[in-house]
Order: structure tokens, then C-alpha cells, then sequence
């Protein structure tokens, strides 16, 4: 990775010492308009959203919490180095130097790499071994970085949040790699397969965190000035309206009205994975609403119904339920941003709105506002065949019996692969008994035991 | 909602696809000039505030966590679809067009609104249902809507960080209702009103992130460059000086001067509430350590003396000490506010600070600082009054026995409302008894029990 | 300190309601220029840093979250206020009017300031009272701000994400004053001296803050436009390198291969610590994970290797391990600073990136690189003697028996100092037992155990 790095990766102009030449060459008046003003807050929201919103999200099981945040950890830092690789070889090289220059905005776009494998990885929490996660991301980052390519550049497709490009893709990677690692005894590991009333208050402070920065999520890349504005608003209003469908759909469908914290933690953010791509256009309030609260009600659906089918019918068992928060609104947000394209009006975004938002220019400047919903829509197919087809081939190699996978009486438990703290929560009572002093509760238990047999 | 967003909401010029032409008309350089520069950092801090700030600050309870974070989530995210209705109808309706033009700053003034409502339910916390909580909302963010507009724009008053129009408000507002939903038999749910160590420890993560950026907070919607600056420092020093007071009050008032959790949670805050109205004024910073120094001190002993007081005298059951941290903080922070306008001199603002700062212009112009302070001061009673008789109101309507609120001996649990996981925190050992395996500790302990007798 | 306040602290230029006409007379186009916009969010994420960050970090005990977090929040406000007098002071005490002015710049370093106290804190967390903690804050602050006159004045050294001024000094000065405290009869409390299941979990929520948010502390006071992109970019790179390899190391040392939670919280941070002095130079991208690789192995081997040995050989007591973390992280950055320095060459930088970077200005326009180079590691050098001796005198100041500290059977519990909630976690269930209901079940025991007897 050094040797990679040092052959291929410099700083760009904004990052470079010769900064100052280049503002007066570009006849730039002040260091603010520098790209890191621009970009820097919403940078490390989406950070936060990646290491702690992805992290914490998963830490719900009982057991698994120190592998939910700590795999979360190592499988982004490895990612976004891969990211930062792959991404500038397909997007970003000099042809002139053969040198990828690199700016914030790339670090962002690391990110974004990284959280299509994060997904990925939501699907198979607890089955799987570091060293498999690992493999997971190096095919994953690369698999991003094509689908990427012809995505945004081939297809010339628009995709700001990444619906398609992240969602999409990550989720039924995922999904593929989980049917292909498919686990007929898993249920001898049940009894760790749940959530215990702290590790779920946890869990809330990834889902907070990513609700609360999703509108930076969705804005980080756009066009500077109206166009992150824009999308910061639509997705904030979408994920309003998500959690209101939530909870009333995760009310209704339980018995005795009772809320289900799953649903809280996960279907919430549904709205913001649909506006992924549309945020950027000219969707209107009341169209992210409505965005929104179309994808609370599937995700909530999801949870209930199809999860526990898919596992049945489909042998597919997916842990975090990626196929509701990820694979189903990402699918739908890529084919809304089809729509909302393929109905933009010069009226509405005026001419030089129209050509900004879209990027009409260069090669592209003919192109029409229908054929550019073609296109959107295209790319939504292109994601998600990447997603199943390169997840099957990864699934493949990670069966091969040799990346130290745990066993499925192990699954969902920190003890594989972390040295865990013997557990005395509470510290233990001193009781005299027989005139010893007893420190541990077990030993009292099985004394007690004995003394009655 | 949808269909009122659809008739009334829509993109301001900032955020809409004529951005470039507005920057050309109006001889705007460069796109970091968009006001979403300007104010979208703090509002992601004032946005955190409101979600993992309020909700994690009252998690405390041992058992009422998922309804501390979960409902704080509910009531946000509906209220703030809400309030950018009420608060644009009120503030920002263009009267030609019909329509509300929202940006950034909307989104922020929308979280504030919501702020309001949970303040309210930190007095009422666990003895209220989801439904209850929306309707309170509802009419909340009504009342806030039209106090703010009575103060801002009838009476000119400044108040940018919300010491009256949200503090004084929305703790008045919650304790009115909590004072006519008064139960006299909560102590059977006496054996939940408490904390256990770990919820403890959430609850720092809400005062921390509160305590953190409460100088966003105040900071958000003032006036750009100096006025931002100068109440971001102010706010910083006065919660500085809180803490100290809060920690050195909350020892010597406790036995063996040992620290009381509650406190330290709580009575921090109670500068950045207290400068909510002064921040963005010239009140130096002495004056602004005196004003932390002050409140972190009453805000203690409110919690140490006032608190039980209020229960027993005035059948007043205020669960997270409102009255202590948002009510009396709040009002101070208005008189404070209103002192300092009036001793504001041309000499240390200059004319044109002095304008800048209180806004004198158009109907205005012509307004000394003297009458300032009275307005301000008016202002204050105002938000109290709206805050009172609104709350009296409220709390008759949700006296009526429709709402689903929990029963006396059920109230701090989250069992009423939420499927709340079997709780074994700690995985149960396995002991042989009898050659059977015995997985649940209680039937042991009945088991050793019956053994015995 | 409210006197102090009043007598010499002031707004600067940019905070004041002067402003306006500063902006007229220094010809400044937009208020977007003020430096509250440059500098504002990094500012959060510092602040983020200092009271989530650390706070949580020191958590990881089973009995001692409250001290962790609560004690840090103390000694962090404390230290701010009498940071900001100090480096008035020593920095910017105007020789005019005897004035300090203050603006965002000089809350960021009276954050970093105090950070260098807290880094003190983790060396002899559990094992001091609050008391103890202030007065080790009053003169680490005052010995901070000595050093940094010294290094960053006298010596015109760059330090801008404080290796040597914050890390390498507050290290040392805990290390130093552990030292002088050290108890021979410790494990006494050995029992207290470790983690539970969810107290690593909360520890990952300081550790996270703290990795994501590190770029930020190192760009927080760089130069505008170039210099904080490129420290950024350098201190993200460098993290992440550190990730990988302090996870490989763990894996490596422990037995089987398990990990252990002690490095992923604290090792995978090493990087951000020895980039605080090299960040803004044009390291290079493989500089930087350079810096990161090599520094995660050594702080993981400290952790493994060093720290036992510490204790057992040196008699040195040191509950986070800052010294793996802190002193030679920021020791090594010190130098890898000095090295990098006296590698810059014209053509990399260009004669005026190199005049900004190393600010070659006024007394100082003749410096070369290389005497440069020779400044840093002198200045380097400066922070560790001030670091071991202050802390030394410190220390034995702290010795006098007068300060409370907490008896040796008694540290690393939260008992001595707080209010701490009776612990039953799980609400016991309430059996029936001769006719008495049995709520509490350390009687049940007691009974369970006497009835056999």
C-alpha cells in the first residue's frame, strides 16, 4: 500500500504548497473558496456517519458489540487507503503524470467506497471472520470503483448520494455473499441472536448519528452553492417523514401496539438512502415527503414480513436486515432520481440550472432531459447486477474453507476473536458464608445447590 | 403534511436552480458566499443537540431508555415538519406568491421549535404516552409559532440562542402540563424512578453533546461574521463557569461532599440557557462567567432544594428538573438579556454596531436602547405567560382519558410501549442441578428457595 | 477568574461590533472571511475531542465511568478559563492597552491546551482526587503555556497539531507525576482495575470521536487554504495506516490470535499523535502511512511489552498507558517533524510555499531548512524536560497529604468521590419466601446460605 501510494498519490492544487500561485492564476480572491471550505463539515459528518453511524449501528446484538464497532473500524481504515487507490486509477488519474492528485473530495469519495462494503458486512454480521471481511472489502473497493466508472462517467448518470452506486450495490452484494455463505445450523447460535436492553440504546446512537448527518451524506459531492442546499433540505425532510412511517407501521403490525426498537433503528433511515440520488434535483418539499414516507413504510414492511421469508424460502439469513435499510430503498431511490430526471423542465430549473444539476456539458451537452432518465435508470440495473454478480463470485472465495471462519455454535460471539472481560457487570456482593468470604455469585449458586442435594 | 408542503413549501433562492442568476443580480462573488455556508455547521451541531443531545440526556432512567431516545426521536421528527409550516406561515409567507421559501436558516429555526416541545417532555418523562407527546407537539410548536412571533417580530425583541422564546416556554409549558396531569400515586413506580450506573453514563452523552454545542446553538442565527463570533465566545465561557459552579455547589450540598450524577447532567447547562439572549450583545466575557458563574449555581440548588419542594407543596412531578435547567435559567437569561440591551452605549458598539446588532431599522429606526431593554423584558413575560396558560390547556386536553397514557404503577417502563428485550445482561451460566441444565437463574433461586422451606 | 476576565480579556477584531468597519478598512470583501468561518468547525470537532473523547476513552473501567468522564469534564473547564489568561498572556497580550483579545483562534488553543492536562489525567486515572486534578491542571496550563512560548516563539518552531507542545509534554508531565506518586500497594484495588463488557463499548465511542476528528486537530490552527487541507489529508492517511497495523500487532502478541479491545482504543490512534507536528508539511500521502504504520507498531508493543515492564522495573503506574499513546508517539513526531523540516527543499514548495509554511518572516527571514530542522528538535527536546521536570515538582506538591486521594484499596472506584445508584441492573424479580416478599436478592442469598447452615 506505501509502495502504491508513493508511486501513484500527491496532493492536488487546494492541498499543495503552490496553492497561492494557483489562486492568483485562477484569479481566486480568498483562501475560503479553497474546496475544503466547501466540503470539510460535511466530510467529517459523513466520517462520523461511516465509523460511528455504521459501527455503533450494529453493536444491537448482545454478544457481538466489540466485532460490530471493531471490524466496522478496521475493514473502513483498510478501505478508504484501497479507496483512495482505486477510485483515482479509474477516476481522477493524470494522463499526463500518471500521479492521482488528491483532495478532500476524494477523502469523501473514500468514504463512500467504504460504506457500500460496511453494508456489505451488515448482511453478514456475526458469520464471519476479520480475515473474510477483509477480502470482502478489497473485492468490494474494486468492484465500486468499475461499477463507479461506468456509472458516473460512461453512463454519465447522476448519482450524488449514491442510491445506486452505495445502496444498491453494497446491499445485495452483501445479500449475494450471505446466500452464498448460507448457514444450515445456524440456529445453534439463536440464543445470541438478539438484543439485550443496553447493547439496544447503543445501537440508537449509530442510528441517531446517521439520521442526523444523512442531509451531509447527500450533499457532501453536489455542486457547490444551491446544489448542496438543495439536497441537504430534501434529505433532512425525507428522513422527517421516515421515522413517522416507522413508527406507525412498526406500532401497528406488533401486537398490543408495542414498538419494536428494529424498526426504530433502521427503517427511520430509509428516507435517506432513496434520496441518494434525487436529492440534488428539483424534487420539491413535498416530493421528498412523500419519498420519505413511501420508504418508511416498505423498510417497516420489509422487517416484518419479507426478512423472515427470505430466510425461510431463500436461504438467506441477513443479520441487519440490509435488504430493507440498503437493497430495496436504494433500488427504488435510483429509479426515483430516473424519474425526477426524466421529468425536469427548463422551466422549473431554468436553462443554466438545467445544465449545472445535470452536467450537460462537453460530450453530453445534447443530451436530453428523457434520455438523461434512460440513462438514470440504466445505472440503477448496472449497480445492482454488480452488486449480485460480483457478490456471488466474492461469496465463492469466501467459502474456501481457509480464512478462519467461526464455527455455528460461535456465530454472533465476541469470544472467537477478541479477548472479552469475564463478566461481573455488577460487582459481585461479599457474603460470609461458613466463615470464608465469597466473592463470586456462581460459586454461591452451585454451593447452595449442593447443600440441598 | 404532504399535501400542505405540497400547496405552501418551496426551495428559497438559495437553494433553487436560479442560484447563479440570483448571485449575478445581486453581485454576489462567489458561491461560499450561499448562506448554507454560513450556517451549515452549526446547524448540524444544533441538529445533533436536539436528537442525541435531549435524547440521551434523558436516559437516565434505569428502565425508560428506548422511550427517552425513541419518543424524543418521534416528537423531533414530527415536529419539525410542523413547525417549518407554522413558523413559515408566521415569519417567512411571501404574501404575493402564497408560498414559504425555506433555506438552511428554516431548518434551523425549525429545530429550535422543536426544542421547545422537549423541554416539555423532560418534565413529563415516563408518565406520558406517544400519543400524549404528539399532541403536545401539535400544539406546542402552535403556541411557539405564535409566541415568537408576537416577541420577534411584534416586539422586536432579539433573541437568537431562544432563553425566552424557547427556554422560558418550553419549560413553563412542560411543568403547566406536568402540574395538571399531577398523579398522586407515582410512587409506585417509585422502584423506576432511578438510575442504574450505565444509564448513568448515556446520559453524559447527551450532556456532553449539549454542553459541546450549545455555542452553535446560540451562535446559529445571528447575525453573519461578528455577531456568530462573538456569541459562539461568549456562550463557550458562560458554560465554562457552570460547570465549576455546578460541581463545587453539588459538593458541599451533599453528604461526605460527595457528587451527585444529576448535577453534573444537568446544572452544567445552565450558562449556555441563561445566554441565550444576551450571547450576541457586548455582555464581555467577565460578564458572561458571572452570568455561568450565577446560573450554575441556582440551576444547583434548584435541584437540591426547589425540586422536592415543588413536589410536595405544589403537587408539581417534574422528572428531569425542567424548572431547575430550562424554566428559571431561561427566564433569568431574558432579564439578562434585556439588562444588557439597555446598557448597550454607541461607544462600545458604535452606531453602526449598535444598529447592526439590534436590528434598528425601517419601523425600528428610531427605537434607543432603554426602550430596547423594556421590550426585551416584555418580551420575557410573554414567553412565560404563553408557557403557563398553554400549558394549563394543553394539559386539560390530555387529561381526557382517550391518549393511552400509562397506568400509576407503570410508569418509567419501557414495557408500556416498546418490546423491550428478556433481560440477560449477563449470558446465565450453566449449572447442573438434579442432572438437569438450568439456564434461567430465577427458577433457581425459587428452586433453592422451595428447597429450603 | 472573573476578575482576570475583567481586568485583561477582551473580543478581538473579528468578534467585536467593530467589524464592519475593520472589514472597510482592511478591504475584506465578505463576511464569509471572518475567521470564525475558517475555523469554527474544526473548532467543534476539537471540542468534540477534548470532552466526548477523551471523556469516554478513560471509561473502559468497570467502576470508574463516572470519574472518567465527569472528572474530565471538570479539569476540561477549569482549564480552558485559565488557559485562555495564560497563553493571553504569553502570546497575545496587547503591550498597547494591556488587553488579551480573543477570538475562535484562541479557544482552539485553550482547548489544546487543556488537552495536555488531560493526557495527564489518563496516566493516573482512578488513583487521584478532583482536587488533586485542579491543581495539576493550574500548573500544567501555566507550564503549558511557558513551553509553548518557548517552542513556538523563541524557538519558531511549528507545531501546529502539538506533538511536542501538547503530546510529548502532557505525556511526560503525567508519567512524571505518576511516578512521584506511585503506590506500592495497588492491587489492593486490583480487583476494580479492568474492564466490563459495556464499559469497552463506551471506551469505543471516545476512541472513535477522537480517530475521526484528529484531522481536524491537527488543520484546527494551520494556515488558511493549503496548509489545513493538506494537514488534514496528511493526519486521515496516517490514521488509517495506524488501524491496520495496531490490529495486526494485537492479533500477533495475544494468544491465538485474539484481539484485544486495549489496543483497538487507544494504539489505532497513534498516528494522529505523531502527525501533530509534520501534518502541514508536504510530507507526502506514503509519508504519512509511513508515519501511521510505524507508529501504530510501536504504540501496540508498548501496550504489550513496555507498560508491564514500566510498572514492575520503574515503579511507574500508568493506567491508560499514555505512555504509548502519548509520549513516544508525540516524541517521534517531534522528530519525524524536525526530519521532514530539514528535508524541505524550493522546488517541492516553491519559495513561497516555503516562506508560508515555516513562516521565514521578519527576525526570522534568513533561516534555512536545515537550522529549522535543528530548532524543531531542540524545541522537541524543550517539551519532554518540561514534561519530566514540571511534573516531577507537580508531583510531589500532589504528595502532600492533603488533597483527599483515595485510599489504596479504594481507587479505580467511583464510590469515593460520587453518588453512585444502588446497582441492580436487572430489576430483581420478586419471589415469595415464607410468606414475606423478597425484593433485594443479596438477602435471598444470605437467607438461601443461613437456612443451610
Amino acid at each position: 500500500m506505501i509502495v502504491l501510494f508513493g508511486v501513484f498519490i500527491r496532493y492536488n492544487e487546494e492541498a499543495d504548497t503552490h496553492w497561492q500561485e494557483f489562486r492568483r492564476e485562477n484569479n481566486i480572491s480568498s483562501d475560503i473558496e479553497n474546496d475544503f471550505y466547501f466540503r470539510y463539515p460535511s466530510f467529517q459528518d459523513v466520517h462520523v456517519m461511516i465509523f460511528v453511524g455504521f459501527g455503533f449501528l450494529m453493536t444491537f446484538l448482545k454478544r457481538y458489540s466489540f466485532g460490530a464497532v471493531g471490524f466496522n473500524f478496521l475493514v473502513a481504515a483498510f478501505g478508504i487507503q484501497w479507496a483512495l487507490l482505486m477510485q483515482g486509477w479509474f477516476h481522477t488519474l493524470d494522463p499526463a503524470t500518471g500521479k492521482i492528485l488528491i483532495g478532500v473530495e476524494n477523502l469523501i469519495n473514500a468514504d463512500f467506497c467504504v460504506a457500500g462494503c460496511l453494508i456489505a458486512y451488515g448482511a453478514l454480521l456475526g458469520k464471519v471472520s476479520p480475515v473474510q471481511l477483509l477480502v470482502l472489502t478489497l473485492f468490494g473497493v474494486t468492484l465500486f470503483a468499475v461499477e463507479e466508472y461506468i456509472i458516473l462517467d460512461l453512463l454519465h448518470a447522476r448519482d450524488a448520494g449514491g442510491s445506486m452506486v452505495i445502496h444498491a450495490f453494497g446491499g445485495y452484494y452483501g445479500l449475494a455473499i450471505s446466500w452464498v455463505l448460507y448457514r444450515p445450523n445456524l440456529n445453534l447460535s439463536k440464543r445470541l441472536n438478539g438484543s439485550v436492553y443496553h447493547s439496544d440504546v447503543f445501537a440508537m446512537i449509530g442510528t441517531l448519528f446517521l439520521w442526523m448527518f444523512w442531509p451531509s451524506f447527500n450533499s457532501a459531492i453536489t455542486d457547490h452553492g444551491d446544489g448542496q442546499h438543495r439536497a441537504a433540505i430534501n434529505t433532512y425532510l425525507a428522513l422527517a417523514s421516515s421515522v413517522l412511517t416507522a413508527v406507525g407501521i412498526s406500532s401497528v403490525t406488533q401486537k398490543k401496539g408495542k414498538l419494536d426498537m428494529v424498526h426504530i433503528q433502521n427503517a427511520t433511515l430509509a428516507g435517506g438512502v432513496a434520496m441518494g440520488t434525487a436529492a440534488e434535483f428539483m424534487i420539491t418539499p413535498y416530493g421528498s415527503l412523500i419519498v420519505g414516507f413511501c420508504c418508511g413504510m416498505i423498510s417497516t414492511f420489509g422487517y416484518v414480513f419479507v426478512t423472515p421469508l427470505l430466510e425461510k424460502y431463500l436461504k438467506l439469513q441477513d443479520t441487519c436486515g440490509v435488504h430493507n435499510l440498503h437493497a430495496v430503498p436504494g433500488m427504488l431511490g435510483g429509479f426515483i432520481g430516473a424519474i425526477v430526471a426524466a421529468s425536469a423542465t427548463e422551466e422549473v430549473y431554468s436553462r443554466e440550472g438545467l445544465i449545472n444539476t445535470f452536467d450537460f456539458e462537453g460530450d453530453f451537452a445534447d443530451r436530453t432531459v428523457g434520455t438523461q432518465g434512460g440513462f438514470q435508470a440504466a445505472a440503477c440495473c448496472v449497480a445492482i447486477a454488480f452488486g449480485i454478480v460480483g457478490g456471488g463470485c466474492v461469496g465463492l472465495v469466501l467459502k474456501i474453507p481457509i480464512w478462519g471462519d467461526p464455527a455455528d455454535d460461535n456465530c454472533y460471539d465476541d469470544e472467537a476473536y477478541w479477548e472479552v472481560p469475564e463478566d461481573d457487570e455488577s460487582i459481585p456482593p461479599i457474603l460470609e458464608y461458613n466463615n470464608h468470604m465469597i466473592h463470586k455469585l456462581p460459586d454461591l449458586y452451585l454451593g447452595c445447590v449442593q447443600g440441598m442435594s
